[in-house]
Order: C-alpha cells, then structure tokens, then sequence
C-alpha cells in the first residue's frame, strides 16, 4: 500500500484553516486530521481530544523532551506540538494526514519530512484578514493586534511552501486543496515502485514474437 | 490576467493520450489542444486542422528553420512540430494549452519554459500497452513491434516529467489531470503578483490603530 500524504496547513490566524480542514475531511473519508496537544486553555465550545489535546505545561515539556512530538512552537505565548506516533501510523495505513500548524512548526517538518506537501491559506486581502480576525470576538484589542502583525510577518516566510491558496470561499478553497491532494499522488517521485514494476515487466517479454 | 498553463502530455504510442486529451478538452473549455505540424500521412478519420496540420517535408523545414516551431522531433520517420505563435497568443489570452508531443519534444520544451507542467501517461501495464497497440490495427507487424519496443524506451525517460498518470480508465486519468492544472495555478511560484500586493497592502495599515 502507498504510504499517505503528510499535507501541512498553515496560515494567518483568521484566515480559516480550521473552516477549511473540517469542509476537507468531511468531503474525504482518507483524510485524517491531526489533533494537536496544546497548553493554551480551552476557547468556549472546544473539546480535547476533538480541537485540541489540552496538556499542562509540565506535560508538554515531557512530550517535547521524551521525542512524542513531530514539531512544536510557542505561539502567542502558548505551546503547540503534533503527536509524532499517531501520525506515522495513519500514514503507514495509507491515509492522509492534515497538519494544521503554523509556520515555526512547518519549518521543522521540511526539515525532517522531504515529501511533506505544504500549503500555505491566505486571506484574498489584508483587510478581509482584519475583519475576520476582529469578527472572532473573543480577543482583547491588544491580542487582535498582535494577531495581525504577526499574520503579516507570517506572509513573508511563504518561501518553505509549496502551495498557495486563497480562502474566498471555503468550498473553493477546499477544492483547491482536494485538487492539490490528487496531483501530488501522481508525482513523479512518488512513482518509482509502479516504474520499476512496469520496467521489470518489460524485461520478460520476449520482443521477437511480436 | 494569469499567463494561461503550458501542459505538455506524452506517453508511449497506444496509451490513450488522444482519448484523454479529448476529454479533457470536453470538460474544460479554457484548455487549448495545440495542433501539431506532420510529415505523416493522414489515417483514416483524421482530418487536416483538427488532428494535425498536414504538410510535406519541404514546408516543415521552411517552418522549422524559420524559428516558428515551438519544438519539432523526427518519431518513426516522420516530423513533428508544434506552432510557436498560436501557442503563446493562447497562454497570454490566459487559455491553459496542452502539447500532445513525444519525450524528444519534451525534452525541448522543458529547457526553454521552466514553468511548463510535465505529464507523462503511463499504461496500467506494459501488457495492456502491447494489447492497446495491436487493437489499432492500421499498423504492419513490423511497425507494431517498433512502437513497443520504443514505448519501453521512452519509460526510461520519464525523469523530465512532473507527473506520471495511470490511463486505466480514460475519465479517472483525465480527472487526475484536471486535479493538476488546478493544483499548479496554486504553486507557490506563479503567485508572485498577489503576494507583492498583499504585502504592499499591509504596509499601508496604520496598525496602531488596532
């Protein structure tokens, strides 16, 4: 079996990753989304195990240390880590697996993970960033703000990223990224077993008899 | 407007490439299919100006030495070119084109557009190929012999190419194309305009006021 995809989601905070991961896993079964442990304390309607692994700080550290963790940041003051076991084994069962990360975390998994496919959600404008990020309401003035100067920093590190897409509308964007699951299933360098295969074939026949 | 796609399409003689290509063509009314230039003689059912531009080898060399070929290759004894202009007023139009051309072909395209996107048409196996050649039945058994065994080949080539497409069924194969075009409109490396923007935008935010 082809091992899955390791596809890694990031983007401004506002622009709508999770919107756009659950309008993905809902269209495709094979896409496992992974969850994230977190020290950040719970927003109103989040569950653990289902948004976030919600760990104190000591825990965190002793995942981190003890080598559980595929990639983590500190983002706003809060640690974020993906569960390296768990991950693995989706993909060894030929599922997809989402990362929906920021861009500290996205630069460690290049590093480790040659094959990871990158996207990178942008907002269609600055402004619309803004009003996204204000709508969400539960951030104070100074938080808002920090939120979007670091989404601006964030768009001049785009260079570790494969893919841009831009998140008009979810179903559009969703699309764009069901569309970049496909092709990068047919690249080249995910290929060599079936060449080799068609290669050996072609090496039994016997082209005198034709 | 977006320079339209360069998609370059090859794969062994018998693979299905016209049938794909069609489809293709039937689905999406932006693509442009590229006629070709050919010394070969027509087959039955082709017509001039749909299939291939039909001239004789006097006026392929007039053309090609004349710099309107955008490449051209000699393939069992007969030229192939495929016409510069048209080729470039469609991209500027924003029309995505498809070249239907043998590996030489690619090969010469691939050193002079960086940004062309390489799709090689692979058989599910090389039986089926041998199968698929001997159904045409226009071919000598001599010409059949020669098409397959340059058609395993042509698998050892494959390394310029982007993306390796299975044509088990015409319309799953068309499909993984079309997931391509889509998916390359958001490579990273065509997106440079919008992110210049984006940042220009950003710089004409008065953040303190946040």
């Amino acid at each position: 079996m082809q091992e899955g995809l390791l596809l890694i989601i990031s983007g401004p905070a506002g622009v709508g990753k999770g919107s756009v991961c659950q309008a993905l896993c809902r269209h495709n079964p094979n896409l496992y989304y992974s969850v994230s442990f977190t020290t950040r304390p719970p927003r109103p309607g989040e569950r653990d195990g289902v948004n976030y692994l919600f760990v104190d700080e000591q825990k965190f550290m002793e995942l981190r240390d003890g080598g559980s963790l595929l990639e983590w940041a500190k983002v706003h003051g809060n640690y974020y880590g993906t569960p390296a076991h768990l991950v693995a084994q989706m993909r060894k069962e030929g599922r997809d697996v989402i990362l929906e990360i920021d861009t500290q975390g996205a630069r460690q998994i290049r590093r480790k993970f040659e094959d990871g496919v990158f996207v990178f959600l942008l907002p269609p404008t600055m402004q619309d960033l803004l009003r996204r990020i204000n709508k969400r309401g539960a951030d104070t003035p100074e938080e808002i703000k920090r939120r979007f100067v670091a989404a601006y920093r964030e768009l001049e590190e785009m260079e570790i990223y494969d893919y841009l897409v831009v998140n008009e509308k979810i179903e559009e964007a969703a699309f764009n990224i069901e569309a970049i699951i496909a092709a990068e299933k047919c690249r080249i360098g995910r290929y060599r077993d079936v060449l080799k295969q068609l290669l050996e074939e072609g090496d039994e026949f016997d082209l005198s008899l034709y």
